[in-house]
């Protein structure tokens, strides 16, 4: 079996949401699954001094606009919402319940998370929104409620986030093949080329 | 006639190099032409707080390899220069000499200096030696030398830094088309469209 793709994120990155959409068709176009990792940008930021894009000068209003741009170029569905950023370890924390449960709706519900957020413009920070994100489509919201506050998962979610840190992940998306990194959907040509040739 | 496409860029960007080989082509592409605008980057990162890439925790290490696997991506020659990144002060100051005298010749000054700094390992902040790979394409290297200390110059290289800030320009390389921005070469599939389309 060949490595799957890793994707870091974190749920409260739009270009995250925007790649989310695309990496299971180009894993499994070369024969491969793809790992999904919420980590926590906030913790990220303490190490490299980075900052949520809207917060820089400059940089922040273009961002704003290349987001909104990027979504039409792509022909993703996408709405700029009115609490942006926000904390993402409700969501992030169901998405490991699941995989510790029903490994096979993982992609569905990180796809339904983001939706909600970036779509329907839902506040996924707050667990009762995240519960209701994914039982609309066919999951437990008591249980994904509980995920929220489960001291295992709780752990979990900071156990991969530190691991992501030590791994270099300083960004969303992130995505590794075979150990190469790649950052950005906009590398996405470039890990097309490297699963098909193995590197370049 | 439709507007020129601005590319704002810095001597020291290894982006703005990648995207000084391919801008031409697409602006020929849609009938347009560049006008080049080469700046301070160091300036810019006075106003918004960022950094040279390589210094970045994390985020560093990343850049330095995909500065090279994009290289070799786009097919482009590089090597990371021995000293990097560089005070671009001597080939800005060169272009905006050319502007002034013989405009023809921007575009292969911008490509020498580039190529000396990102293919030849030249450390083209002495201007002796910006002025030296200039004379390779045959410009006057006395003359070109003298641009570098020259006060008017000094002074219109600062005025276009401050007024690209000011039009909110804080990376490169930096594009804009009918107003419309786009930063990296990594949007020039974004920009192709726009110029194809007048927007989308």
């Amino acid at each position: 079996m060949p490595n799957p793709i890793e994707f870091f994120f974190d749920f409260s990155s739009p270009y995250g949401y925007f790649a989310s959409t695309r990496i299971c068709a180009l894993a499994a176009k070369h024969g491969r699954t793809v790992v999904w990792r919420p980590i926590l940008l906030g913790a990220v930021f303490k190490v490299t001094g980075g900052a949520p894009l809207p917060s820089l000068p400059l940089k922040g209003d273009y961002s704003v606009r290349d987001m909104t741009r990027s979504a039409r170029y792509h022909d993703i569905p996408y709405k700029m919402p009115s609490v942006f950023p926000v904390p993402t370890q409700a969501p992030a924390r169901i998405v490991y319940w699941v995989e510790g449960t029903t490994p096979d709706r993982v992609e569905a519900v990180v796809l339904a998370l983001y939706r909600a957020y970036f779509v329907e413009d839902q506040d996924i920070s707050k667990p009762e929104t995240a519960a209701h994100a994914v039982a609309k489509i066919g999951l437990d919201p008591v249980q994904a409620l509980a995920a929220t506050n489960d001291a295992s998962i709780k752990e979990r979610l900071k156990n991969e986030t530190q691991a992501a840190i030590e791994r270099g992940v300083f960004g969303s998306p992130y995505v590794t093949v075979d150990g190469e990194p790649f950052w950005g959907m906009d590398r996405f040509d470039q890990v097309e080329r490297w699963l098909a040739r193995g590197g370049f």
